[in-house]
């Protein structure tokens, strides 16, 4: 996986194999679920994700909805084209409520638009305890050939 | 620092500390300069930054710019009232171009409004190695007595 | 209305009366409900709502969002507080598809945090015939006391 | 220009004109200059640019940002190949102060990525009386052919 973009045969296999390397990684993230039409990551927070005040870093929420739309929207622009993938053009999220280490938080991506050009996601993640929103993120992608990224 | 939101004697040294634990230990950047008008700190590109595509993950962008912006912002409310600090509520990041691994990354912070209530700032992020933008991120905070965070 | 702001008692009436002036007046739209938990606003698609290619100009779809989120978050903020009100701090647009005269436009605001300082308001924008989204907006915005202003 | 997209040979004269039409005509702005490399317009605040609480309603922010970033663009995009435009993907509009009737805003649009594919222009909107900033945006664009919108 490290060597290849994600593809049509994208599995959940393959993609906890990638979770674990890069940025992703570093994140922590677990994949729960991935198709054109669907992605869930779920992500246990622990001191490595907090800012000085001892809540999540707004930066953890942005990077894990840029992962899972990503995930998506590269699995959307393979359905139609299989050697194609998508990446990031914009990614601007908005954060609702503090979650502080031992939280689970939950975040899921659903496809706002698929285009042969651009895509946009939007992707909600929840604390798995109470279930409320603790940050939305709206995350633009344009669909790439990945030789050419 | 870990246990202490930013205050007004807020040194780089202090900083310096900071960014050792926590979700900024995880990214890795280096604070080079912080006052409530400017910020800059610098990240070295390594294959922790990375997605599967083998360029910077948008993430790392957006959390190296919250983060800037996050301590500009609260060098600025505690100039104002000593007690106070900031936290985010949007981040809107911009992708311009892609990086790899071995590159090293500048983040500027500025204010673009330094209210009582509200902050926002713009950052750039650029090559150090040739100056170019890649990222552009555009940040919203409030400002916050951090007891009440 | 137009001397004063939106408070607990604004009815449906007053806002028909409110969106004849200003610039919701210029836009030309409808309010078909408006309560702290939903706006709903209907716009009829004219000449002078296109940009030169023909299509809705982009900034006709955040102005929409702006008002809808502007009254959902007034009320919100009348109800816990009678004399205050809401503006905004950030207004996030994303363009979905393109239409052109002769479409009916209906935005629906719904609430994603309605805190005491701030509010995020999400806006869905769609076309009245087929009932697909047009552009999403994200809004947030800051509670006031309208003679602060 | 009304049946014209903007192209190569886009001039101040066809811009004036255009500007006299539709949402542009609405609004009431006026260009000062426009080329690949920057694009200035004038706005006068006045009663049909305001929200109830009398003070520039959010969306003429977003909506002067959106065309001048896109005229921006679509000559950028034609410079490349003159039968190209752009339009837009994103607008992400932050207000900094407010401004009320008799103000006159100057809008000034700055490439931040003119891409063959994709641009990114930021807006800087001032009060031409102090030079402060009202609001700036970053406007995503996507580079097409006319005929194809």
């Amino acid at each position: 996986m490290s060597e290849q973009p994600p593809g049509p045969e994208l599995t959940l296999q393959a993609l906890t194999e990638s979770a674990a390397t890069g940025f992703n990684g570093a994140l922590g993230l677990e994949f729960e679920e991935a198709s054109p039409e669907r992605v869930v990551a779920r992500l246990r927070i622990g001191p490595q994700h907090l800012q000085p005040y001892g809540v999540v870093h707004g930066g953890v929420y942005a990077s894990l909805a840029e992962t899972v739309a990503s995930v998506g929207a590269a699995l959307s622009a393979a359905r139609h084209d299989p050697g194609s993938g998508a990446v990031g053009l914009e990614n601007h999220t908005t954060f609702l409520r503090t979650a502080r280490a031992g939280a689970e938080v939950v975040a899921e991506a659903l496809p706002q638009h698929a285009g042969r050009r651009t895509q946009s996601w939007r992707v909600a993640m929840r604390d798995a305890g109470d279930g409320r929103e603790l940050a939305v993120a709206n995350v633009r992608l344009i669909v790439v050939r990945p030789d050419s990224i």
